[in-house]
């Protein structure tokens, strides 16, 4: 199959691009490298060494023998070379990355929102647009968040995508499947809501096919594809706007900085380990909607804890302790969460779970390179109140 | 009371700048004069001559004393321009009209698509964003549509923004208040379901008070205010594009150009009176919604006609026939529609319904600009599937 991945740069998007290109698929990175431009701004890089895109390629051509193309483009600016690299490649599957995902960043400051709405709505909608002016039956494969749902207790298993209601009309209740209620808890989180309603628009009236995936927190950083070569390594974020909470946890153990948990860490917010987010990727791709279909939507998630829960593991694991700050989100303080996840199990998902042996190696990859973490970056700067 | 009108040069913002300032208020306008300018793309114009900003802005002063300022800014691309006017002159209330509103338009080619959503959500976004790091405390009256709703028979009276649904937890219902589910029929129209998402996130973020008003489809040309100078006569459009349904029916029957239904013309839609129009606006600034309180969400319409039924009317009342073409929608043939609108009657509306009277004094105005009508620039061209 011939894959286009668009944002196949980030921290997802690169072991994506590997899983992808190990499978046998024939895959095309599109990517601005805005994540690593962001870097710059943020004086703040991964705080494992990541190569540059050239150096990745290469190596990946040295240790497979495989090609992966590469074209430098902001898709939410460049509308016509979208366009015509569509026309001219003719991909069988789009998995669409080209997103600004952090929520933190987002409520940075108003220049970051401001980029945020500009750049994650205009990609998603450039490349909708371009499919149906070029007229090819293209799979879109979307990377959504659980955030959609929000994290409101009220006992409901948050089922995948849709859900079912009953409207009151005169005496009798109307048996309705609804897109599931939005409620986002940043200018991040609203983006994607808002990219499901282009979804929803694109697939009723042009009849496109599209797989939205709501992903949880991501964890881990290796794949056995990004092992391979020092090369080809993904990026570890630890800095309080990219770093996911485990991540950030692991890298504190490594230094022996206490854990920085928001509030009470009642938290509960569901998660995936990075091998198992590019394996769901594979399974959307080559399970693809039927023309005529709604949009097909997934919770890519394998697992639920709350914050403060995972705070204890690492900290028994490595005795670092652990010490609760100031919330600096906006968001309920303690949270209950049940998520449905069936159809990736059904798919054949099996799922990585948090183990300490997991854990441990993660926290390996934080004691090799700790020597390159600004320890001034790892507390929160982003406020979701101004 | 101070009011910025962002987008106060158009067909519902003119005559809502001149009733706010005629009403006692400071009012300023705030337009890139965008709708002139897609005149010359479309090479079409108003039917009645309508005079540039400076004429208009001279003549209001030469017939009431009063002064209006007018800023010629992008807002969805200057955003500091943006945050200094709201700094400088602490509005309020902000009326935001801002936005592209032509459902036909934003489907016409991928570049107005892109267009639409490129402004409209940067412009309400920027906005938003803007009062909150003003830290002014600005009530925002949004311009929405009865599009979000879509138009499928459901036996569902259409409720004021909210739908009361009961979610089935375990073995009982639990009762919910939702956003009511989004079912878009343009690209115009997602535009603003993505806008009640941002008003939603900025509401609960941030507190912004904010009413979100979904007006049904506007007819007539004139209020009380624009009659009172050539000068200051209001724009009206008979083009497949702009002109809305009875307006282009009217304009039609001027010249005996046989009426343009689309399909079986069975579509119902919602009716709205531009006088009712400048009014509804004018309750709802005087009626903002208390700090902490939800997105006001008010239906903007006074009645609902059935297409064929306005082109009956049209037809009996000056003798032009009807002429049934293929619709370039893509919508239900026919559709059933009541829509709740008590919270605008509550704060006293008094509906202008459709009469022959009126029908007549609309008709006039075509009769009277007939001679600039272009005759080709009847027909619609633009078409939802490509």
């Amino acid at each position: 199959m011939k894959v286009i991945v668009f944002g196949g740069d980030g921290f997802c998007g690169w072991p994506t691009v590997l899983h992808l290109s190990k499978a046998g698929n024939e895959v095309i990175i599109v990517d601005n490298l805005s994540r690593r431009k962001i870097d710059i701004e943020l004086e703040c890089e991964s705080l494992t060494p990541i190569s540059p895109m050239g150096s990745r390629l290469a190596a990946w051509k040295e240790v497979t023998g495989k090609t992966i193309k590469f074209f430098n483009m902001d898709v939410s600016k460049d509308y016509v070379r979208v366009l015509d690299l569509l026309k001219d490649e003719k991909p069988d599957a789009i998995v669409h990355f080209a997103e600004q995902r952090a929520a933190p960043y987002s409520m940075r400051s108003p220049r970051d929102k401001i980029y945020t709405v500009d750049n994650n709505l205009n990609a998603t909608h450039n490349i909708l647009c371009a499919i149906v002016e070029s007229g090819l039956d293209i799979h879109v494969v979307h990377l959504g968040t659980m955030g959609v749902y929000g994290y409101t207790s009220h006992g409901l298993k948050i089922p995948e995508g849709y859900l079912d209601v009953k409207i009151p009309v005169g005496e009798k209740d109307i048996d309705s499947r609804i897109l599931y209620p939005a409620n986002p808890g940043s200018i991040y989180h609203t983006t994607k809501t808002q990219d499901a309603l282009f979804f929803q628009f694109y697939n009723n009236n042009d009849g496109l096919r599209i797989t939205d995936l709501h992903q949880g927190v991501v964890w881990g950083t290796n794949t056995p594809e990004t092992i391979l070569d020092d090369r080809l390594i993904n990026r570890f974020d630890y800095d309080g706007d990219y770093g996911t909470v485990l991540n950030r946890f692991l890298m504190q153990a490594a230094i022996d900085y206490p854990l920085t948990v928001y509030g009470t860490g009642g938290q509960t917010r569901a998660f995936i380990h990075i091998q198992d987010t590019v394996k769901c990727i594979e399974l959307a791709i080559s399970n693809p909607p039927e023309k005529g279909e709604p949009v097909h939507i997934y919770n890519q998630v394998t697992e639920t804890h709350r914050i403060r829960d995972l705070a204890k593991i690492v900290s028994e694991l490595t005795g670092v302790k652990v010490n609760p700050i100031e919330n600096p989100r906006f968001e309920d303080a303690e949270n209950e969460l049940d998520v449905e996840n069936k159809q990736f199990l059904s798919l054949g998902l099996n799922p990585t779970t948090l183990t300490e042996g997991l854990l441990e190696e993660v926290h390996e990859i934080a004691q090799k390179y700790k020597d390159r973490c600004d320890w001034d970056k790892i507390l929160p700067t982003s406020k979701w109140k101004v």
